[in-house]
């Protein structure tokens, strides 16, 4: 019987993958129906407006839902939002059982949708595979839990933990296939970060160009993810190629230190601009800054940046991986650090916890998650 | 049959394996007899003086070879050196057929041995798992085709590129895993070399401290690598830990710069000193070093060292494997770059080739081999 919860889960997570791309702000979620150990219904949500998982697996049934058994990765919600809530909807089906993978990671609604179900009578089983389900939802559960997205700080290296040549000569260092892995971690992202030195060095256009099939796509094609840009006086120029299409673009600044002008430029433009207040340190409040982007639905945010913004992040404890792309080569001691982060003392290190490695093409892909001491000490 | 033939040849290898740590300055070599598709007889060198792997097979014989299949990983050999040469004993032995996994290296002798094979009337197989069987001996390989060691270079360092803070406060950056792997190099080198600087800071002894059976050991049982030490200025003091026992010590400095008195004191304690040429970098002459090496019969050099020693063995064009030992920490943008090695430009940078990767403890390690421009231009 266990087995079998884990088959059919494992299923239900499979298909919310699917949605990996495309449900923000919306979690991934996906969900089986079961009759007689066969399977006759399975949906995941695919984008937000949309049905929920399991509206869309009621709607795949071969045959009547009554007495069966549905698998879900995310615990139903109770609410009425702009669907109806699927708890609702799984009662009225007329199952007997509900497998859910974890509960609902908002503490206030948490278990209302599973009380919902046993107040009808459906027999109520979790959570199953919970690593699983919570692995599917890494930004809306720390939305949810934090107030904050859950941030990805991506650098690519060389051996000797360098970016680019002491001039500020620099190119791909890393090869086709970690780029197109970054691609892949921008498509999962609700919103990519990067700073204004990267902006006016590279010019990136830093869009999605892949599809739900991570194969190369048209970028008018695919949902893109917010592009946020760091640029405290706002210095951005306005035909960066960054700012298109304006309607899906954020700038921080601080109010204090612009020009009118340029803002007045910008904002016929319909570029959004936002003033953050400084932090101790001086730079833009980056912890301001990513609770109004969570506040704003962010869920998984990609910073792709240099050397200073990347320690900035480092340092005010937001980053909750970093990955590295590390390519076989050596810059020398004279090239750019991979971080700006000026440390003292072995004993200010920053502990690193290895979540995964792999190799990408000819580089090596490491993904590290920051030790941070409040951590240690909690 | 040519499936027989890997599984023979592969237990050879195996057996040869066993010698990894004791065979210096001869090559590690496994030998199996078999009559029947049965094992009647195996054997490898364990040190120099003993019986090479074919005697050492022939004497475990448990029924007669006559008509008998000999797998040996190096080509018998066909002189007179300490011991009689293996073709004559597998000869006599009365053996059918020999199969061989290499050539033997040293391109005068190359073939010898299975010619006198041959010409007595055996038949003469191979190479078979030549791939595997050169492995077992990278620098008996070298040190007879080139005329130099086989170098590896050992780095410890943190995910940013750093070996110590920029005061110079360092400690064990990785953990016991990596360390322990690191003797293990050691054991298998025939000598290790570090660079005055090294010696002064840490005081290190650098010895071997594990048996052949990879458990903790006595120092003084188990064979030690040479210890060389770069001085340019014959600055080493007498105490230095590294310099005992004396009879396995060599110091490599530059006649101009010595102290008369300085080299007596030395010589007195029975310490090896050799006068060795400066290159156009006005540093000791690492390639004559490395040579005169080799022409002592040192197979295998382990370079640990700081930053400065290790960039110069690079930029010499002598390393033939980098093994860097990468701790899960950020050591920041002041702290101490992995290797002295200063390039200017994109195209400066050193390729390397990703030879093997691998989680030791909670560090990665990592072996590369650079890509020297002399060897793409071959």
């Amino acid at each position: 019987m266990a087995i079998n919860h884990h088959e059919f889960m494992s299923r239900a997570v499979q298909l919310a993958r699917k949605g990996l791309y495309t449900t923000h702000p919306n979690p991934r979620v996906g969900c089986v129906i079961v009759k007689d150990g066969q399977i006759i219904g399975e949906g995941f949500h695919k984008k937000a407006g949309e049905g929920h998982a399991e509206v869309q697996a009621l709607a795949s049934l071969t045959t009547d839902a009554k007495g069966a058994t549905a698998y879900v990765t995310l615990e139903p919600c109770s609410h009425y939002g702009r669907t109806p809530p699927c708890a609702e909807a799984l009662i009225k089906a007329g199952v007997a059982t509900v497998v859910y993978g974890m509960q609902d990671p908002n503490p206030q609604v948490a278990g209302n949708g599973l009380k919902m179900l046993a107040d009808a009578g459906i027999e109520v089983l979790g959570p199953v595979l919970e690593n699983e389900c919570r692995a599917l939802n890494p930004g809306f559960i720390k939305r949810m839990e934090e107030g904050l997205p859950y941030v990805r700080v991506k650098m690519a290296m060389s051996v000797d933990g360098r970016t680019a040549m002491e001039s500020g000569e620099s190119q791909w260092i890393t090869g086709p296939e970690a780029r197109q892995d970054v691609q892949r971690l921008r498509a999962q992202s609700s919103a990519v970060v990067t700073g204004i030195g990267s902006v006016i060095m590279d010019n990136p256009s830093m869009t999605v160009r892949i599809d739900e099939n991570d194969q190369e796509a048209d970028t008018k094609a695919v949902r893109q993810p917010l592009r946020v840009i760091m640029d405290t006086a706002l210095s951005i120029p306005p035909e960066a190629k960054i700012l298109y299409p304006t309607n899906e673009v954020l700038v921080f600044c601080d109010e204090e230190e612009i020009e009118a002008d340029h803002l007045k430029t910008l904002q016929k433009k319909k570029v959004g601009v936002r003033f953050l207040p400084l932090a101790d340190d001086g730079r833009l409040d980056l912890v301001e800054a990513m609770g109004q982007l969570a506040d704003d639905g962010i869920n998984e945010v990609l910073v792709e940046t240099g050397a200073v913004l990347a320690g900035a992040f480092l340092d005010s404890g937001l980053v909750d991986e970093l990955v590295i792309y590390m390519a076989p080569k050596l810059l020398g001691s004279e090239a750019r650090p991979l971080l700006s982060l000026p440390l003292e003392h072995m004993s200010d290190a920053v502990e690193l916890n290895l979540l995964d490695m792999a190799k990408v093409g000819n580089d090596i892909k490491l993904v590290y998650q920051p030790i941070y001491r409040e951590e240690e000490n909690a």
